[in-house]
């Protein structure tokens, strides 16, 4: 029962809460032994603040649960590849594993050549298409 | 009156708030017009969060004042070269100018080969050796 397309279309959710207060629909969770312990969608501009990225509200959410900072046997599902600003939180929270939905080939970290912490695993593609539609849907009702 | 060294000063002493507070001691502070409308320290350890850096912290509380998340005509005083997460932040964030103090060879941005928005003036070396001095002073106690 607990694949990563399950964990996965629970950030799928959470993305559509995002697109249904008019953000950029990303959303993720985070999870630790088959539990979510978190989850968050987009909140910039709910918020008018540039680091109200899913992730980033789940890291600190996720860190608050477990009552440390570093994010050992948790795995972030986020329904599009983090940018630079989550990928160097990823990297300090130390997680054990990301699971990503969709690529973003211009503000991805991916393409700028950064990594994710060592001990990190990486896995992508996992419902890529409907974590790639919700964010085209969303931009396109935008034009 | 208001020189880069001037706003250093105070983004230093936001680094000792942090060091007296066993936290690895960087501070910033934002500045607009003149004015500083936001100031804080790093605070890791206090919240037990990898995202509680004193840019993180700073670029909600500037955006927060302005009542919007692009921080248009703002400077960044800090007292250690911003890491991945912060660089990424402050990209989003479009601030006008980053003026760092000491240099972070091992995780700064600059040695990844990132770099902040087109739009952002980008100044180093400001008090460097007492903004490096003060990290030193830390992790030697540390030993």
């Amino acid at each position: 029962m607990f694949t990563d397309e399950y964990f996965m279309k629970m950030a799928l959710q959470e993305a559509q809460n995002a697109f249904d207060e008019d953000e950029i629909p990303v959303g993720c969770v985070i999870v630790s032994n088959d539990r979510i312990i978190a989850k968050a969608h987009n909140l910039t501009e709910t918020l008018n603040d540039v680091t109200a990225h899913a992730e980033m509200q789940a890291i600190t959410s996720a860190a608050n649960f477990l009552g440390g900072k570093y994010l050992i046997n948790c795995t972030l599902y986020v329904t599009l590849e983090p940018c630079v600003m989550c990928c160097g939180a990823l990297n300090w929270a130390q997680i054990s594993k990301v699971v990503i939905g969709a690529r973003d080939e211009k503000r991805g970290f991916i393409s700028k050549n950064l990594t994710l912490h060592p001990k990190t695993e990486i896995v992508t593609g996992i419902l890529e298409n409907e974590c790639g539609e919700i964010v085209k849907e969303f931009f396109k009702n935008k034009r």
